[in-house]
């Protein structure tokens, strides 16, 4: 690919509907619809705030588990970009945690069709 | 893409290459490699452990005022995987903190025929 694939309007449209999805599914805990956008495929990873996942098994154990409360929360300086039609990243800084920032990373492919993530990670650190 | 471009032998040979030579720099602090291997874009956004980075300039700016000791860790669980010819992620855990364990992950595009990092996060949480 070329400097000139990335963000062309098409591809960065749909992978900011996915993003959208995934961060309404996120705050209510629906967690089908969380299951549904990471890659189901066993090299499918995410660093959590506490946790290290390999595989979409382990990611979905994870959400199962997962109180429910207080998901809630703001995000700021959120990127989303497209690179070519099929790979994207997003990344966003959110808060939720009084004196904490959190910072959350994903990595989405289009695979047979659908926008699915592959990779993310997420982290808290003390406010700057 | 299809879930069969995950991975070829190409294409992961070539990443795998470029993560270790990134793994290197970064234990040797040889700041011009890891500003080289990191996008020239103000798109490229690195969350590191305790700085939020948008844009090369901030990330070069960084490791410009970077501590150049006590960078040597060791790998585990390293998972690199490659999506088509010019995207991939390398995830990683990493020690160097006693007590503490490193969670790095990059996403790599391969633009203009070169491989470059364009999101990185790595954050620490306590040993499990």
């Amino acid at each position: 690919m070329t400097r000139d694939d990335i963000n062309l309007p098409g591809p960065l449209a749909e992978i900011t509907a996915a993003f959208e999805r995934y961060e309404t599914a996120l705050t209510t805990n629906d967690v089908a619809v969380l299951d549904e956008l990471f890659f189901v495929d066993p090299r499918t990873i995410r660093y959590g705030i506490g946790e290290n996942l390999y595989g979409h098994d382990e990611i979905a154990a994870f959400r199962a588990s997962r109180p429910s409360g207080g998901l809630d929360r703001t995000l700021e300086r959120t990127a989303i970009t497209s690179f070519g039609t099929d790979f994207a990243t997003a990344m966003t800084l959110f808060r939720r945690t009084p004196g904490k920032i959190g910072r959350q990373s994903q990595t989405w492919a289009k695979i047979d069709g659908d926008w699915r993530i592959v990779a993310a990670h997420v982290s808290l650190i003390p406010e700057e």
